[in-house]
Order: structure tokens, then sequence, then C-alpha cells
């Protein structure tokens, strides 16, 4: 697991190049921050011929442990125009790894572009011509790609939207069954694969050999210290009864769930949308059921789900938080069935549910339809597949939206739609999106699961906690696991070390892994200030300052200059 | 003439200021520069609570100098993100000048937007609710408050667009007689008047007191200097016979022509759209004329046209180079009437028709309507008027309208659309695009008047002329008078200070102006830089620097490390 593939999607032209000392270090969002610093130039146009589309193999992805095998798309964001790195599970990742791939590097643009699709096998990168992929919807691409390239084959995809490089678009892959669409979904990258010409990347490892393990042993008994304290912690239970909608009362409770465009925090009618009256009905309309779905193999979590229809025809899968907040109580939509087939429709375009729910809510505000009109929310993402001027709008993102449509209450913070968590009563979170190279995005350090051990609306320590917070996720996301599995570091945080030591036979301390995530975030930073992202602009929405929000009538109150003394405040001691 | 009219569109609250002594020195430009740093949060939303709009009169404002009255629009704009200023002509400038008024400053935003009007006389000024005003055309707006003002009251309003706060949109107004209508067109000034929820400000000058000028006479014999350098150029004769429109034929020779999206630099039908056929058919069809036209009471050049319909009604006044080439050759129309009539309804609609050409252009690429279809084009401006999503899109702009369409030819600088000329022909001015604070904006030091005497196509030289240029404009802009006299100061570079000293007991060198004007110059920079414009980032698009321009194939290649140094760089001895 020592190359990165290169490919000119202009001339068609491939290389396989070893890893440097430096890339080997690396992995998933560590190695795309390192790669786009060395090759990209942050003052290209993100859709151009000068930016790069990098999907990057974790640190463990090519080993068994629990959750390991997710990977990492990311490049220069049109929607940030920082460098973004997006992380997904499904099978593609472990099998790139499997093939001895660190990293895929597509580059340059074609000249006339045609559906391409890069096939990847052992030894061998070829690119097919595939016009009977043009403008295919998700679910129909990967499973003409499972026919195609067999099931044992791990795809990624983009959707009509990536294909016509709307800045909302995703990158879609599935799980090994097929059932699961999964998205690495924030920052825009399925607009920078279709800039590239690129339908969809095929991974195929049969044949290739087992990596070397420096210590398999130690590698074996670190997981299973690792699964002992998931399987120990009460929320990996509750997470695979529930999923993520489980958050949703939570998230109420604290009244940080975007409702109407983030105008409010609580939702009127959030039982009609929580993660029990959603166990309920998978319960009642059976179906492939809410326990148990795969995301990645090995997984000993299985948060997801598959939703059905009345009939128990699975709508969408899996069915998760942020989109339910985004495209429901967002949207002022209570129907958990539209809101599944909210989510479905935006799977199907390719395009991030999170983007394009608040999108939605600022079409909203703006008249465009009015808050809770689910079927005109259905027919703005259907109008996006169509290319309308309005679809294209909304796939554009709510930044886009807002501008065209002259909306001032626009949630988003570098370009990027703020996700389900309003920072006005979660302070910390608010931190992060200010603070994190990667603009609003939960994933980069949530400050959710300290609601219950600090004030989430005062803003005493938030700028300390948000801090370690990133650094964890930095990490966590560069290893090539699941945010889930937090709980088990914070128990045991020289586990991270004990990991990496025994696949790479690296000799790190749990300073070293602390490291590794201060580097990570400092190489995005690079990137960004180069850029012209300077984080004197940089700030949570205007009406977040100005505007309380109900019910605890809170605004986001900590300064700038607070949040930009983030990078030289203490690291909290031996603390995850 | 010392004080500031500050108006809360919130409150109604009015206030009269007298102006600090930094601000007495300053005057349009340099007036909005210094109370845009002063006042305005570099970070604020350009069309929310915390930005400003700012009237500003020239130094000269309330002299008869000829073309003197000229004033000044700014504040952040929706487009760049940094301060802006536009300046115009007509009977306004003068008025507010003699009622003793440096500048208007239209704070906050309403709750509840209703069309107001603020209406200013000798010591008073109130704000007159004016529903019957709301979304009027701009030409019935301005004939309107004629009516119900007086013909000798002053006016400036914002159409449509602008109360719809597209980023695209001006600030409209007239000359004395009501024919011509005038935009302080760029950066989208008229969106941020709209937010204010003022529709128009009327000057009604009728009993002011004479200003004290420190010495008349003084003021007088500069003034006739000033005529008499003018009379004796060519320029002067050649601009009131044949008006702007005549250096179209000199852009097409140069190759600098936008046509058809800025993929060529000569238009292969110029001879129907070029100064000579458009003085022809005025002479041919009749009506008020392409000479004499009044911009400013006083001026000697009278640059403006009236170009009437074949039946010699007008169709817009006044008709010219910029707004010919972007809704003409840069969208494919060689129909002369066509491009009037789109002209005309970027008037009335309130849309800058640079900005709106330039959008039209990147929608004609991405294939919404085929180049060369004027009717398709007029479609697209109604629908601004309307507020369709389409109409919204090119409403906000080039930049907008390349993002939503997935257009990667944008020609925009810091988020402005290029103006009639393409950077890679005339390398001059796109180191004024890139480095001005203003963004793309021809007005801010236009290399045109050099071409003759420097290669246009060389790198050599570039960035010291476009300093010298700029520092010229800033200065110009900040007295309230025309570009176009700009010919006398080159040859009598000490007439500024003559013209300034006279009329306010200033003490100035020629060294003392230069000085005015480099330092407007770095306070519009400061504002930028706060607000997160690092000049890192700025360039020219990306496609100028390697897509060869024809007919001379050339691109953009002066190096940003270059462009950078334009503020170090030796100031041209004794040159204006």
């Amino acid at each position: 697991m020592d190359k990165i593939l290169k490919v000119n999607t202009r001339t068609n032209d491939i290389r396989w190049q070893a890893c440097s000392a430096d890339a080997l270090r690396l992995g998933g969002r560590s190695l795309i921050a390192h790669l786009a610093l060395m090759e990209i130039d942050p003052n290209c146009d993100p859709l151009g011929h000068r930016n790069k589309f990098i999907l990057a193999a974790g640190l463990l992805g090519d080993t068994n442990v629990t959750t390991a095998g997710r990977y990492s798309v990311g490049g220069k964001s049109p929607l940030t125009g920082g460098v973004k790195e997006a992380s997904v599970g499904g099978s593609a990742g472990r099998r790139m790894a499997r093939l001895g791939l660190r990293a895929v590097v597509l580059e340059d643009v074609p000249d006339n572009p045609q559906t391409k699709i890069l096939v990847v096998s052992k030894d061998k990168a070829e690119i097919i011509t595939a016009p009977e992929y043009k403008n295919l919807a998700v679910s129909a691409s990967l499973h003409r790609l499972r026919d195609q390239f067999g099931e044992d084959a791990g795809a990624i995809c983009v959707g009509p939207a990536g294909e016509m490089t709307m800045a909302g678009a995703g990158v879609a892959t599935t799980d090994k069954t097929g059932v699961q669409i999964r998205f690495a979904g924030r920052g825009g990258m399925g607009a920078v694969m279709g800039s590239k010409g690129i339908k969809a990347i095929v991974f195929d490892d049969t044949g290739a050999s087992p990596a070397e393990f420096y210590d398999r042993k130690a590698l074996n008994a670190a997981n299973k210290k690792l699964v002992q304290l998931l399987m120990d912690d009460p929320k990996t239970e509750n997470r695979h009864n529930y999923g993520t909608p489980a958050v949703l009362a939570v998230c109420n409770a604290l009244g940080i769930l975007p409702t109407r465009n983030f105008s409010e925090g609580q939702f009127d009618q959030v039982d009609a949308i929580s993660g029990e009256t959603i166990a309920e009905l998978i319960d009642q309309r059976g179906g492939m059921g809410r326990k148990g779905q795969p995301c990645i193999e090995g997984c000993v979590i299985q948060c997801s789900n598959v939703f059905p229809d009345p009939e128990g025809q699975a709508t969408v899968a899996s069915l998760q938080y942020e989109n339910i907040a985004l495209l429901g109580s967002n949207c002022g939509i209570s129907d958990i069935d539209a809101i599944a087939e909210l989510n479905s429709l935006c799977n199907e375009v390719g395009l991030d549910a999170i983007e394009t729910g608040a999108a939605i809510g600022v079409a909203m505000e703006a008249g465009v339809i009015p808050f809770g009109d689910a079927h005109g929310a259905k027919d703005l993402i259907r109008q996006a597949l169509q290319g309308t001027p309005l679809g294209r709008v909304i796939g554009n993102g709510v930044v886009i939206t807002g501008k065209v449509f002259g909306v001032r209450r626009v949630p988003a913070v570098r370009g990027q739609a703020i996700p389900a968590y309003d920072p006005r009563s979660l302070k910390g979170i608010g931190v992060t999106y200010v603070t994190s190279p990667m603009g609003a995005d939960h994933t980069a350090g949530n400050a959710l699961e300290l609601a219950s051990s600090m004030d989430p609306r005062s803003p005493e320590g938030q700028v300390e906690a948000s801090r370690q917070l990133q650094l964890r996720a930095a990490i966590l996301d560069s290893l090539g696991v699941c945010l889930f599995i937090r709980p088990a570091f914070v128990k045991k945080p020289d586990l991270f070390a004990e990991l990496l030591n025994a696949r790479h036979a690296f000799n790190l301390t749990f300073e070293d892994v602390q490291q590794m995530g201060v580097q990570c975030l400092a190489t995005e930073r690079a990137f960004n200030k180069k850029a012209g992202l300077n984080t004197e602009r940089c700030d949570v929405p205007e009406f977040m300052r100005y505007e309380p929000l109900p019910p605890y009538n809170t605004v986001f109150d900590i300064s700038n200059a607070e949040m930009k003394k983030i990078w030289t405040v203490e690291p909290i001691q031996n603390q995850f």
C-alpha cells in the first residue's frame, strides 16, 4: 500500500507513482491536505483544469480494524474555495487500499467531456468511455456498475448534479450488498469529480496480495481492545438500535434543531420525525430493518437503517439525522415519508442532502415555495436533475440560493451550508464552523458530545473544546475510521498509537498522534491562506450574531478575536 | 459645504453632522473610502443592517468648473465584497453640494421595508412613504420625481432591480432636461440603496446660499485654463461629435473588443455597431441628435447622444461604448437597434448594462440562449424585472450566472464583470482590474489612452502605467469631475492644485495632490484587507492566462508577483 495513481483526464495518461516518505506517514484527510498543498495551485478555479480530485485511503484502510476502510475525497472546494475533505464508508475504500493504493488523483479536465469510468484492478488502470452512464441516477449507476464489474468490485460515482458541476454535488458509493447509498457529501467534491468527466471509479482487488503488516498480532489485539471499549459504551447500542436519528430529540431539547431556515431551534412537530418514530415505523412496516445494516465490513456499530414506505418498500437507506433535520424541520416539513423521499431524490440526483436542504429552506424563506411544502421541495430537486435555472440555483447550494433570491438569513460559513446543529445554542460547534479549514462541517469537530459535560450555550471553554474535537476528527479521518469510535479513544487515548504502530512500524506516542492532527490542520490552513481565505473575514452568518434563537434566545457571542486564538491555546492534557 | 446628513432607514432618525477636519479635505471617492473605513464593519453583509449607502459630493462639487458636480455613491459592494465607489453626472450632485452637503449616509435597514423617498432641501430632510413608486421603472420614476418635486430638483433613484437587491443593480439619475438616464452602475450600489428601502433621494437647493469660495477669481481663471486645454485637445471634439462609441473601432483594431463572451477580441460585424454607424443613423433618423447633449451643466465636452429608433423616437440616451460592447459584440449581437433596446431595458430595470451584458454573454455560452439572439437577451432582462429565477440569476451578475450554469469562461475580477477592454491585449488595464480596490472597473485606471504610446500587448511597464492611471482616476473621482478632462492635467499637472487651492484655501503642491490619490487608494486597500480580500487570491480570470485571444493570440502574462509591487514602484515624475 504505497502507490499513488495519477490519471490525466484530458490526455487519458495514467501514471503509477511511489509514495514519498512524507506521504507514507499520511492517509485519508492528512494525505489530501498534503497532496493539495504540494500539487494544487490554491488560486485555481475549483472546476477548472488546475484543480485535482483526490481519493485517499486511510492509514488503516487495508486492515480489519473496526470501521476502517473509509476513505476520503478532496481537492479545492467549489463551495469554500479552500481545501476540502469528505469521508465515507462503503466497500470501495478498503478495496482501493488492498490494491496497494494510497491515493488516486484525477488531473486536468477533458477538452470534450465524454462520460468515462476509471477501472482500477491489480497492477492495471484503464479509462473506459461509457456513454450509457451519462446523467444516470446514482442508484441506477451503482447497480449497473455492480452488474458490469461484479459485486466484489467497489465503486464510487457522481450523479447528474456532479456531471453538471453543481457545487452542491457529492460523491456516492455503496456497501457490498448494494443496499445503502452513501455520500462523501460536503464541499461539492462531486462537482470536482464531474468536471473531470469521470462518472465512476471502480476498484477490483481480485488477486491483490494481502498487505504486509508490521505486527499483525499486535494489530488484532489493539482492535480487540477497541471493539471491547465500543461494546462497553452505551452509545454504541443506542446507535445500533436507533441510528443517528436518535439525536434528533436531543438536538430539539437543546434548541439546536434547524427549523424553518434556522429561525427556530425547536420544531413544533418534532415527534413526527424523531428517531423513536422512525424506529417504530420501520418495525411496523417491515423491510430490511433498522439494525445491522452494513456501512463497512467489520463495523461493530452498524448504525444504518433502511427506511420503508408504508408498503414496506425501501425509500432511502440510510435515513440520517442531518438529512432529516435539513430536509425536514428546516423546511417546516414533518411528514417523514416525504422527508425520506426528498432524501432519496437528493441521493439519486447526487446532491448533498445537507447543502440542498439548507438551500431549499432559504428558497422557502424567499417565498419561492412555502415552508412545509414537501411537494414543492421535491419539485425543486427534480428541477436540479433537469438542469432548469431554478434547479441549478438550488443545486449550487445555499449561498448561491441566498444571493439569487436576496435572502439575508443564509446559514453558511465559508460558502458551505451549516449542518444540523445551530451554533447559537451549541457554541463549540460554531467555533468549529468558523475556524476549521473545512468551513461549516459537523464532522470536523462536533461539540454535541460535550453538551452534557459543559454548558453548550455558554461561550466559556468552547474554543479549547473545539480545538480538541477538531484534532481528533482530523486524526480519525486520516486513519480512515468512523467518527463514532471516538468514545474508545476518550477512554484509552494511547489506542491510536497502538493501532498505527502495529500496522506501519511507526514508533508513535500519544503526543505524536496529536501532532499528526495538528500537522494536518496546519497544512490545510496553509493551503487556505494561499487561497486567500484569511480568517479575518470568516465568521458565523451575521444574523446569528444579532437574531436570538428560540427557545433559549441565544445569539452567537464568541468573538472573532477569541476564536482566532484557537491554534495557540494549550492542548488539554492526554485527552482526545 | 461642510455637513454630512445621516439617515437611519430603520428608525427614520435624521442627523446633521459637521464634517471632521479630516473629512473636509476629502470628497467623492476619497470621502467614501474614509467614511467606509471609519464607519462600516468590513466584514458586514453588504445588504444587511451594518452596511451603509454613502452619497458623496466631489471637492469641486459646488463650483462651475467644467464637468464638476459629478458625485459618487459607495459602501461595501455586494459584488466585490470590498469598498466600492461609482461616479455619475446629472444634476443631483451639484444641488447636493450647494445644500452644503458633503455626504448623505443611509444607515441600517428597515424592519418592514416600504417604498420611501428621502427629500433634502435647505436645512431640512424628510422621509416620505411613497408606495406609488414601488417597482416603478427608472425613467417613469425620474419623470414622476420631476413632476412631484419640480424640474429644478435633482434626483437619484433605483429601479426594480435595486429594490429586489440584485447585485447587478446601479443607481440612476438624470440631467436637468430629464432626457438622459445615467448610472452610477458598477459594484451593485443600487442593491445597497435598495436594501435600505429608499427608492429615491431628491435634492432641492432652492434658497440655498452660494458657498463661499476662498478665491473665486483664481478659481475662474483656473477653470478657464482647463477649458482652453480641453478645447485645444483633438479628443474633445471627437468626443463631442461621436461620443464614447468612437472608440469601438479603436478597440476592435486593438483586438480588445469583448466578443462572444470574451472568446475573441474582434467582432466580424463591427461596422454595424461602430461610432460612425451610430452617428450616421442619428443624423439620418433625426431626433435630439448626437451632439450637445447635457450630462452636467457647464461641461464643454458634452459627449452624450440620444439614439433614435427608425422613426426618430428616442430609444436610449446616452448609448455608450461599454454598453454597446457588452450587450452587442459580447453577445454576438450586431443589430444596433436591438442593442439600444437592450441598453434601455437595463436602464429601466435599473441594472448595470456592463454587468448584465457580461452575464448574458455567459448565459449564451452556457446555451441558455444562443449567441446573437437579441430577442432572447431582451427576454432575460425582462425576466429580471419579473424576478423569475433566471432573471434573478442574470440580475445578480456574471459570477453568479457563471456558477449557476457551470461556465468556466467567466469574465470577472473580484466578483465584478470585466468591462469592454479585454486585458489580454491591453495589459495595463488588466493590472488595474487586479490591483485596484474597485475590481474590474475601467474607470479606475484605463490604459486605453496609452495604447498609442506604449505596446498594449507587451507586459513591460504596465504596472507603473496602471499605478499612475489609478492615482489620477482616484483624484478625479474625489474632485467630482469627469475622467475625460484628464488630457488637461497631462499637459498641465499643476492645475489640480490650482483648482483645489482656489476653492478650499488648501495649500497643495503637485505632490500633495498625488498624495491625495495615494491616500485614497491606501484607505480603500485597508478596508478591503480587513474585509478579507487579500491580494494573493486576486487575478485575472483563469482562462485569460491560458486561452489565447484572437486575433493577436495573446494571454495575460504579467505575474501576480509583478502586479503586487504596484504600490511600491516609483511614481512617474510630475505626470498624471
